[in-house]
């Protein structure tokens, strides 16, 4: 970033760089506007003639791997986060690749987690540039402080399927840890010690990488069945001790929240799916597995009873609240993008109507449609939520990068998107005047419900028209911020920001929505 | 085809021109020599803004979809054979393309079947140019009588994967013929009235197409789960009355051999496997569906049974034997390509072990490796084969082309490849001093198994000293040649064709193997 960066001001009104690391970029055009151009990248052709007829493809450990794959100083190295904190995988290689000297190596994780947190000292001795990908907690922060060299550049789950697929990111080696593996490179995350149910998220990386090493502390003989990596995109398979922290790749169990004011956000929520008529016969839904989104689940789960509907589909990251939901009859299909729980990975492995789904399949905007346009309901969280209903889900309000996108940005082209959060946090307000990043446009978000109430998107006539003989308390959200204003004792105070870009927000298309500023020491 | 051929001779010594269709070819060069040089195909990044929101894709009619995919002269527009013979869909989409007014179309079949023969009349109407893909009975001998114009293009199921990836064949248009889909036009072979199983042939069309066409007899809604065919390919979706004829689609019941010849052919074939210690525990296999693999495989199943012995995984083409094998716990897993009776499709749509595959797993040799080199024994068939085990499956000794390649060249790189056959068929010998047309090298053919005896190729030294205590009739190929031709009167006549190709053979990297010339009426 020698030369100075140039701005532009995108149609969300935000100050977005010309050019990110290098590459000259498109600002945001708005939510459903740009085309884009060119054909989907295609790696190098391989040929059998390299590979051994037996398919025995392992090596000894990831050093010989990377070597074998031809490390190189500058490559693109991906990882994904499948085994989220517990991950042993993705440290260990870029470990392994600055031993072997490489340097001003690009990380480009689906996610990155507090076990990460050894990256720093890899971007501080220079064998890593920089991270393009979610960068949660201290990685977060060490960037948010202007402490990275180059830009990072957050992405959706979608948009990063969409950043692979269409060359905007040129992957050199992914590294897929691989719960259960065969010695061709087949592989499958739904069983095995170190099980986490689907591998969706590593299957761009399968396809479209130069080179792909396998990494399992399951091998099994050929052939790994079921598969959903295919050993004819791997290149070499690693066996080692353990991929992972089980205690930390999925929890034992996943609990409701027991705040009072949550359990009544969860509460309005389903009532507001019930009222609004979006809970009818074969509809659909996705919630997360936060303790609102769960609470909310089980809500609605006796409303849909008492009314004798049934789903068609609920989308996961999948916990128990949606396995029971398929045990009880109230769905026909869980469709999965991740698996939170330990119910959610023994029922991905065995049950035939848990289907894994991908950032392919669920969330690509360069696709021919995708899933989550189909989806009825979604309920999403946001650090916080504005006047224009702009949301922000990466920066805290003052300023700090602390949270990934994952499949937030995606979820928001559901026929509804409901955003459930408090309505401040720790005396810090939530629904704000103008969030600090905005992450998704408002005229995506539907309705917002915090425990002082129900707030319906001007926009969205029809649901207004719907609920008007439903009892939820249905306000303003100018009201709302007055009145949490007033609680606090004035407006917020706006985070002091330097004019130094230390990141950007991409949209699901690959244009700029935002940038994130660097927060001073 | 103006301009005057141009003829190399390859490295297998046949005469192959240099270009075909009007695209430069490279001849032969040898088993696994040819190192294939750039990217893989990409077609154009489309984006969810031209997709309807809610999913649904339906159109009208076939007309229609082929209209919004923007049909156009010259265009090469695809189909799958896994209906066979009971097809009702590429006939029915070329001659709707025929009456929009289309001419020149290139038809790229994954095969083609007597039900095809209207495609001789499109041909000679002028909106068909030629086919590319294998061309069975009638359409073969319009071809061999050099009545189609271009070249018949003549590939190997990943021969044919391997020319799409690799951007040799740009399909503009795919019609994916679908036993179920739902409106946003993910779609499965396994159930539905027009079941067929496994829709694999399908796969390279859906994803390197510049346009998808589901037609399906079977809509259910949004999921069909399985899906094979991913709806994010897929363009438009219509709605037919019926696919194809189910009675010719699968046998409702696969028959072994009442032949005492053949069957004498499949007990050798089966002790060969057992004396030549391929059978052992955790071995693999692959047969097909003719009468004499189908008694082989019972006759295997006994040894197997008798030895204690478990195959880890059998590959179908699948059959009740295969299935029966799965059941009785002699094999862990059936790898499936296609799917060849009812059984057969009853099992692959219930049964977790039995697994659909497509040619980018079994075959494609423009891969990482293919499943096909690590199958132990393969038992194939053949029109011909000769001295150096040279084998011919696509013309007769006539040099009529009649035959398809289907899996039979990507078999060829088993562990041990075996063809079954008969000495003669109706007075025409089948071991011969050389073959027609050249469809697999004979140094990838260890054993020729007829009802004479074993012929094992002498460069597989190993499997000759394996079969030393063997009381198999084990005899060379040529001794085998001599008495066939003693009993026939003499050495037969060649076949007189004219110097005009009107076909080629390609080789699984692509490259040309041998040339089908022109069969004077």
């Amino acid at each position: 970033m020698s030369t100075k960066q140039q701005f532009v001001v995108n149609k969300a009104g935000r100050r977005v760089p010309t050019v990110v690391n290098g590459r000259e970029q498109i600002p945001y055009q708005g939510v459903a506007v740009y085309a884009p151009k060119g054909v989907k990248h295609g790696p190098a052709i391989r040929s059998c003639n390299e590979y051994p007829e037996d398919g025995d493809k392992r090596v000894r450990d990831i050093k010989t791997a990377l070597e074998k794959c031809g490390l190189r100083d500058g490559m693109v190295i991906s990882t994904h986060h499948h085994l989220r904190n517990g991950d042993r995988v993705a440290v260990t290689a870029l470990q392994a690749a600055a031993e072997l000297g490489a340097k001003d190596l690009v990380w480009f994780p689906s996610a990155s987690f507090p076990c990460h947190e050894p990256v720093i000292g890899l971007m501080q001795q220079g064998a890593v540039h920089h991270i393009e990908g979610s960068m949660n907690g201290p990685l977060g922060e060490f960037c948010s402080r202007g402490q990275m060299r180059g830009l990072g550049v957050l992405r959706s789950h979608g948009g990063r399927w969409q950043a692979i697929q269409d060359g905007e990111v040129k992957i050199d080696i992914a590294v897929i840890a691989a719960p259960t593996a065969d010695p061709f490179g087949n592989a499958d995350g739904s069983h095995g010690p170190s099980a986490c149910g689907s591998l969706g998220f590593a299957l761009a990386d399968s396809m479209y990488a130069e080179r792909v090493i396998v990494v399992t502390d399951n091998l099994v003989p050929f052939p790994c069945i079921p598969w959903q990596i295919q050993g004819n995109n791997v290149d070499c398979v690693v066996e080692v001790d353990s991929i992972g922290d089980p205690s930390q790749i999925v929890s034992g169990t996943t609990q409701v929240t027991r705040s009072p004011d949550r359990l009544l956000i969860a509460e309005y929520v389903a009532r507001f799916i019930r009222d609004a008529g979006i809970m009818r016969e074969g509809f659909s839904f996705q919630a997360g597995a936060g303790g609102i989104a769960l609470a909310f689940v089980d809500h609605l789960k006796d409303m849909m009873k008492s009314a004798g509907i049934r789903a068609r589909f609920v989308r996961g990251g999948s916990t128990r609240y949606l396995v029971d939901l398929l045990h009880d009859g109230l769905t026909d299909y869980i469709l999965d993008g991740q698996t939170f729980d330990l119910t959610g990975v023994e029922s991905i492995g065995s049950e035939p109507r848990h289907v894994a789904t991908s950032p392919f399949t669920s969330y690509n905007f360069h696709g021919k449609g995708n899933f989550a346009s189909m989806v009825d309901a979604v309920v999403l969280g946001a650090t916080e939520v504005d006047l224009s209903f702009n949301a922000n889900v990466v920066t805290h309000s003052d300023g700090l990068l602390l949270h990934g996108i994952g499949g937030w940005q995606n979820c928001l082209s559901a026929g509804c998107t409901i955003l459930a959060l408090p309505s401040f946090r720790d005396r810090i307000p939530v629904v704000v005047e103008e969030v600090t990043t905005i992450s998704g446009p408002g005229e995506l978000i539907d309705v917002v419900v915090c425990e002082r109430g129900v707030a319906v998107n001007p926009r969205r006539k029809d649901l207004l028209a719907a609920l008007r003989h439903s009892d939820l308390p249905l306000r303003t959200i100018s009201n709302i911020k007055d009145e949490v204003e007033a609680i606090l004792g004035g407006k917020p105070r706006r985070p002091t920001l330097t004019d130094r870009p230390v990141a950007v927000v991409k949209w699901v298309d690959g244009t700029l929505l935002d940038t994130v500023w660097q927060t001073p020491l």
